[in-house]
């Protein structure tokens, strides 16, 4: 399978449209006002499973023909993906076997079990996760469904900047998080194909600087050790979503932990939405004077609002 | 002005449109499959200024002749009318003066302030706020607009629940809030005239009771000393608001503070919007059984989104 096309994309946008919400594009006019700019928000903390990662999840599950079908697919993962894949495959009456580090958090767990997910618990280490799922496939013949490294995944998160696109007009700068890159690879080719003088910006946390130094050193470098409240970002590109990213998209920028803190909050106070920190890295670099913003139309996907709300980041700073 | 008839709140829904959001219907997959109904929410918590005061705020000023504005307009108030209040009048080049007592929240104090609004601080009792505003009108010729016993704000806002009948058809029952019934008021006077079987039901604190106690015996109680988490429902009813809620109104329930609790976390967690206590009031009503949703359909409206996120009420409780 190719590079996801226009023609591609569009067929997921098509498949995926009665799985999903078309989610609301937001304005605040005082973030405006405050940052001197117009920004776009298409509000993805609002999806299906509360994140984009529904998008992905439900044109891979949909794609799959019936043989597949019959054995289920699954993943090794402790976030959104999670509760993405096993809601699609609930969707298809399939099985969807999701294997999760015995740390995650209970909301998670419950989120998962909620979809109908069968989870198998391991020690939370990367290769205890590869190891459970490696004999879950071997005993079921489950499909591994990668949260990222998948092209049918990158085509399905495509969808929500093509949505962007199509209700707000063109923008000049478009924007997202990036942590393994399929947001980031699917909404920089569907930007470049459908608005091609349009900038393609991708934001993250300095303190999991991976995409950032992959990207302007022109080599893979893995994520060693990130650390940052944004976690669904911790991860590192992948060897399908760097290439793409490499060609498509125009600039990496990084954030502190304190401005993807106050972006977060501003976005709860004065949209009245939650999103969760990875969620508010974007703007977290326009507050941070990372880009030239000044009288652009900026599109922002706000990927996801999954957080745990008893530990609210500013909790501990009040 | 007599009570505000079909004409009159259509004319004021004409009028506000263009200050005001449209805001949008939500639904939660999750918060229905639990409950056994299905709950269509007008979610004001998106309003501009962050409730729905922006609608009768604005109907009221937008309603003054040219006379009346160049003298400016007045209130006491330490909630979401100071600020809808202060924005309707900065719309139309007004001076709003608002008198806020001392010990209001910096968040409101700033949210009035952003809005241009001439803020008189002065003791939190009733008694000195009412004092500071008479003063202030005699020395500026403003017109008081009080936050509910007016049938212009009456009829601002009903144009919420119009709203949700237009876009999600005929409901089985309108549910909202209970404070001093302005919002009471205009949803069951606009529900009647325009879907006559529509059971209208309000909720309120019991720890704040007094419309309960009015409408269930018959004669104006006023609120005495309550104590609710949900800041915007602590007020009495009105001269005005009594009469229409009497008869217009099928039922008012109460609820505990547990219950708004819950209700308030379950929306955030659910649908990732923030909603204030208040809010949470009529869905507190349907999760602690007050009244039968079997089956039906059901209009919620999500009064506001203010609240202090230093403050969150289930922090106290972790």
């Amino acid at each position: 399978m190719p590079v996801p096309d226009l023609h591609t994309i569009m067929d997921a946008a098509e498949r995926i449209k009665p799985l999903i919400h078309r989610t609301p594009l937001m304005r605040s006019a005082g973030i405006n006002k405050l940052l001197g700019t117009e920004i776009i928000f298409k509000c993805e903390n609002l999806q299906k499973a509360g994140s984009f990662k529904s998008r992905g999840a439900c044109n891979a599950v949909f794609s799959l023909d019936a043989g597949q079908m019959s054995k289920g697919v699954g993943t090794h993962s402790s976030g959104n993906h999670a509760q993405a894949l096993a809601r699609a495959a609930s969707l298809r009456n399939m099985d969807a076997y999701i294997v999760m580090p015995e740390t995650s958090p209970q909301v998670k767990v419950k989120g998962v079990m909620g979809y109908g997910g069968r989870i198998t618990f391991c020690k939370p280490t990367l290769q205890a996760r590869e190891d459970a799922l490696k004999e879950i496939i071997k005993s079921t013949g489950a499909l591994e469904v990668h949260p990222y490294n998948d092209y049918r995944i990158i085509a399905g998160q495509a969808t929500a900047a093509l949505e962007l696109i199509e209700e707000a007009g063109e923008v000049d700068i478009m924007m997202a998080p990036v942590g393994g890159g399929g947001l980031l690879s699917g909404t920089a080719l569907i930007t470049k194909y459908v608005s091609r003088n349009c900038l393609v910006i991708a934001a993250e946390p300095e303190k999991a600087n991976d995409a950032y130094r992959s990207f302007h050193e022109g080599r893979f470098i893995p994520s060693e050790n990130p650390k940052t409240i944004a976690d669904g970002l911790l991860t590192s590109l992948g060897s399908l979503t760097f290439p793409i990213i490499t060609e498509y998209v125009d600039d990496i920028v990084t954030v502190s932990e304190e401005g993807i803190i106050s972006a977060m909050r501003l976005i709860w106070e004065r949209m009245k939405i939650i999103i969760e920190p990875s969620s508010a890295v974007p703007l977290a670099a326009i507050i941070e004077n990372k880009l030239d913003v000044k009288n652009k139309r900026i599109g922002i996907i706000l990927s996801g609002g999954n957080i745990d709300l008893d530990r609210l980041p500013w909790s501990a700073h009040s």
